[in-house]
């Protein structure tokens, strides 16, 4: 973690985060410039656009380590965009044949192309990751697809269900947004190669089959036209990331309400200090969760940014680009550092079984009236039953009795306790869990 | 437009706004919900669940013009929701059969299957009128797929190009955002029937048949398990919305930018009264155009909203559920305007191609500068070129020269207008626009 | 509330929320209007920019009773903007004095100055009532300024605290955003007067009497220079209103958080029905908590699109102006609502000082570890307290041994218990308390 | 700039935006941890709370290039916070007086102070920066107070006006951003000093005398009771950054739309190579406009995140923290580096006088309407007069006829053509400009 860091928590130290943080670094970021040059310059040099010599000593010329960083930093400060002196620089380290160096390209397609080559690195091992931790939610639901423990709704105890019903909730929304991603990255990762303003009108004859080498040799689709200044697929592939993290950041924020002092249902891993307090001497406070949680808030304004984007205008309108492509940038590192963070957290996820028991018998029977409500209505009326349970509950609320016994005393007889019936309640929620267990991680 | 409104300018006097505004109006709204009351008695009733009878009644008692409005209005507000006090009211017109009303099922089955019949609702016309729009995009772009224009990149001349390139790419666009839309709209249309927490403990051994036909009765999808606090298809949806927004909002922002007075190649349909100012007799303002920008730019934060209300702790969490219903009623409404707006736009420009050919000329050649710079590359080599025409460049801007002259006096002899290549250079181009239109549009 | 209503729980039907409504609600607006265009005249006709007799008529045109709305509401939408048609409408109502409505001033600025009216005029009922909770807080911090409880941190128990403390940091904070937004209310009452583009060129010889005197009747400062461009008084405003509301927010979380089933300290205000569930008979829901928050949420983009209404090209822009409006209406909407429901969940919060207390002792006495600590730096310094601290509070959790036997041990010897010494820890508390009260609520 | 860049353009090559990232940075960040301790620990030894010596020695200890800062940063990954591994560290430096460091404090407290410290710092020189900005565009306005240009709204010409007005809107916006932001930044320069959950419960006795002498050593107001838990002064500061932002991006929009191809009035300062294109030789893009644009749109988000941030549970909320940091840093880097490229922009900024002047006559006298229609009126009244200029205009648009004949066959006889009465119409537009400069940059 950087000091001055602003990267949530422990996220920016994840082997995730790290290793997206490489592929949009500088180095990471002009490694992808040089990607697309040689391409260019082999395709070019293939069709005899450009001279097949010419094509050898550009893919030559384009190495990282052959490159004046510093230099290169002034230059691109100056002018405003980094391409024009990268592109200066590779046509000296390429000597004679530097005049065919981006041979009828344009910054914008270097810059779009880059984007797109990076964020798929970069998603690739966030996806593999995201798909990894799925088995593991789903052990974690089989475990517990009986512990008992209380449904929550707006804070308050509901009914009863199982610890592994909750578990099979995260799995199936975190499965879906996973393939969700997968397939916006897929539809996003599509060459961009149109010169100026996208016409090719650099390149009049050759350039739509330079464009199909190019993207042949970058694997990557082609368009049917430019879109430079099309970014539709940036905003569905930014929503995409921001929901899978939303995905992760809504398992995280459960977790970090039953690590509270009240309800003390789990823990995070345990590791020497972390989440030690400076004044505090007894506190863990839940660091993972948190770093977690802050990565999906973070995220949350980022398709907004992206969809403004979308309203430039003309060929390339005006002051969008950077924004665009730092927010995509930004969400991706925090979805890779969350789903470093998220399989640690699952694989060592403490669940203390006894503490959901005791909290589930905490409200005096009060967590069963929907079931013993449900039980009477079959005699009463479902109406009759919820008025009767209503008052039921102001009694055991205000203290003077217990659950069964104002039960009792309001329907004139004895009845059974509806936590008896804890297996017939389980029915329905176990078909689910068993739904999402087949359909995420099939054996 | 409601005078007091808040919609931006004519949008919400169109066909599909108001569509959709009644869809999500306050009738529309609790419709949706006797639809879900009805298909719930009628599927309990078939499964004997509730007494058959029972099933025929309530199905007479939901009835929109049975329910006395004001009533139902003040109980919601006491209540804090309006569903508690809708079924005490359909229990009551149910006479004798009421206890059987809304048996198993809770309020958030009610609101969340209802939001997505109203989506689904308001979608599918503006999603009709989105296919329509189309076609019209397309004849636009064959039609002056040959008309020359500026291409301007970061509001200066770029290179030359036609003006159905432009329309091309804003079609591509268009076209791309709503077959993402109608995918999101059928991912998201999924039933939601799960009780208190969503386990369906209410219904302990008919709960997953009612589901089943429940979904059927509704023709929606059956989830694996409960989505009620799983929103990531409700933020997909939102997200696609948001986009198609934008894909119309971008050609919206262009056509205002080329009506401005300097530029004054396009014009809005003219209509009696129109854009009309109070002050200043003359003007022509680009009032639909401001309209479909400000829908656009409307819906730019909803998909953070959405992303938000995925943050909510346990089975239901606290304060987020409004604000995603009301994100995304105001995004549909917006778009369902939108549409409507741009057909209309689309039908009755106004094109002035002799504007756009004065226009081009304006920067005496300089917008032949990349076009003549790779025909010089072929001879001097790209830098060299480049170096050439960047200097002319100067000459012309200063005003001392003419390009051709300038031209002339740098490589020391004649060459020929670029600007003769017209065809040729406008092969890559044509080859792209026709992409767009046999995929967009195949006949 | 609406059924079909989008604004959070029982917001819309606060006497609050209701009033701004009206205001911001048609007939409000165009009421607003008539106030510009009656003033207007009254001030060119006193000056004889427009003959006397002509002024008396326009006032008297310009009556709420006297417009057909429907008429209005159609011209309205064909036109784009409301004024011109309004104009149109009251120049026929006045008869042969009706050239002189509406005389030099353009569209903008009687929607610029009506919309601060309308903003005047609602936000100064929500100031009262923002004014009127503070006491009740300061009864309510001190009524419990020395009440036990648990402080929390990461939703771990931290230290002990008094719940008059936490009050008091409500009070704070709720006392300065009132302030904070009296003042920016004050700032941004400002008359918008100058013609087409801000210049009252149309009135090139009396057109800055007339402004003055309209500010001075309309009872609104006057600018050094146009403003209809400037928006930046209206960002200011927009973000103390959120920010207002952001206090209140931050109260309502921590109130629904103490409502939770596990912590239990404190309840809602009771009401019949309030917050029940459909399903569950024995639920009380955090409604009144929700609403505000979910109110609080909902303006937290609305500086983001006033911010972007900012960014507008020349001496006016394209696209900007109605989300603005809309942004900072539903803002207001959102404040007056929530403050009204404050003000009743304050006056009538139900406090479980007994529940405050069993929450206190839950840890075992662990909360005290960091006054135990300071004790024990006096002796071993703060570093080894540190880590004796942390040692003792490993073997209390692991259930092994309570906390003062185990500290025991750990220091040989007994120590006194920390939590005797509450009085002594509560000092610097009570001191801030007072500090708050005596300066938002001086006696 | 880096070449990995997301900053945008050329912004963080500026003085402005490097001297504030090395604020933010990480060796500034520990920087402003230190002086805490070290003001904190000499406070302390001043009262007696911990030895004299003692802070003499945590003083001497507390030196940036004292710290291993790999070692550093590696145990902060492991914590998750930076404070607790640093006073270990602190303590190890400070020998057998370690026990004193950080003595009663909590992270919290030092992480909130030197927040403060840093956008003390970091904005001090901004403000300086944005206060010489004034005297260039007050110089601006008045030497171009009578240059004549086009008023535009909606992107279409309006009535004429000065090159000065428009620079007095500017400035007047520009300045009242300033004082309100070094407003916000007075009224957040706040000491954050309270310990665990902000009651300095661990200095029972010192702890207000303590808390008294820090807020002075370190230059910093005395708060009436703890902050951490109420960020509405952080809100309104990043309000405050993004509104004087957004003033600045205004300014910088209207410049490149006066740069466009088709209206050639304005030029940003030339320099080598800067706005240069790969591919087209001839352009000149508006990057610094462009810059300064993407840095107002950057922040417009930041308000809400910080908004968010205020909603947090009781004595220190989850997951929040990191990024209120994170957007104030990035808001402020980005106003550091606006203002310096503003101050560049306008003090070399090419003004085209005589493209201002073609452009105002290019509607054939059409931008005159308003000026005639109010001359008219004085003969026919205000809405015939409207009429009869709305049906020149129509002719006028049409091709057919010029301005002065139409108008001449309109009301039968010769009409003084209005644009000689410049003068007299810029009076009022005069009187404004005078009233800004007198108040933002009086002599």
């Amino acid at each position: 973690m950087s000091l001055a860091s602003t990267a949530p928590g422990l996220l920016s130290e994840t082997a995730g985060y790290r290793r997206a943080a490489a592929i949009f670094g500088e180095a990471g970021t002009v490694d992808a410039y040089l990607r697309f040059e040689i391409a260019l310059a082999r395709a070019q040099g293939d069709l005899g656009v450009i001279p097949a010599e010419a094509a050898g000593a550009i893919a030559k010329a384009c190495r990282l380590d052959a490159l004046d960083m510093d230099t290169l930093r002034a230059r691109a400060a100056r002018v405003g965009y980094p391409v024009v002196p990268l592109v200066t620089m590779l046509a000296e380290l390429a000597g004679e044949h530097g005049e065919w160096v981006h041979y009828g390209a344009t910054t914008q397609d270097v810059m779009d192309t880059a984007q797109v080559l990076q964020i798929r690195d970069a998603l690739g091992p966030a996806l593999d990751q995201a798909a990894a931790l799925e088995p593991a939610l789903a052990d974690l639901a089989e475990r517990h697809r009986e512990t008992p423990m209380a449904g929550r709704s707006k804070l308050q105890h509901a009914v009863p269900m199982s610890f592994g019903y909750k578990v099979a909730l995260w799995l199936d929304q975190v499965h879906r947004c996973r393939l969700a991603l997968a397939g916006a990255l897929d539809s996003a990762s599509v060459l961009q190669f149109g010169g100026a303003i996208g016409t090719l009108s650099s390149l009049p004859q050759s350039g739509l089959e330079v464009r199909r080498r190019l993207a042949a040799a970058l694997d990557l689709a082609e368009p049917d036209i430019s879109w430079h200044v099309s970014r539709d697929r940036m905003a569905a592939l930014t929503s995409a990331v921001a929901t899978m993290l939303a995905a992760l950041g809504k398992m995280a924020l459960d977790i970090a309400h039953m690590m509270s002092t009240e309800v003390g249902e789990l823990r995070e891993p345990a590791a020497e200090g972390r989440g030690a307090s400076s004044t505090m001497p007894q506190k863990r406070n839940p660091v993972m969760c948190e770093a977690i949680v802050e990565a999906a808030r973070s995220v949350q304004g980022a398709s907004g940014v992206v969809l403004d984007a979308m309203l430039q205008e003309h060929e390339r309108g005006l002051g969008h680009g950077y924004r665009e492509r730092a927010v995509i940038c930004d969400a991706i590192l925090s979805l890779s550092g969350a789903i470093s963070l998220a399989r640690e957290l699952i694989a060592g996820l403490e669940v203390d079984t006894a503490s959901m028991l005791r909290n589930l018998e905490r409200t005096n029977g009060l967590i069963y009236s929907e079931t013993t409500m449900m039980r009477l209505a079959e005699r009463f009326g479902r109406l009759k039953a919820h008025a009767i349970l209503h008052d039921v509950a102001r009694q055991v609320c205000s203290g003077e009795i217990g659950f069964d016994e104002a039960l009792a005393a309001a329907i004139g007889g004895s009845t059974p306790v509806a936590s008896v019936d804890a297996a017939r309640r389980m029915e329905t929620e176990q078909a689910m869990i068993s739904s999402v267990l087949s359909r995420a991680c099939p054996r």
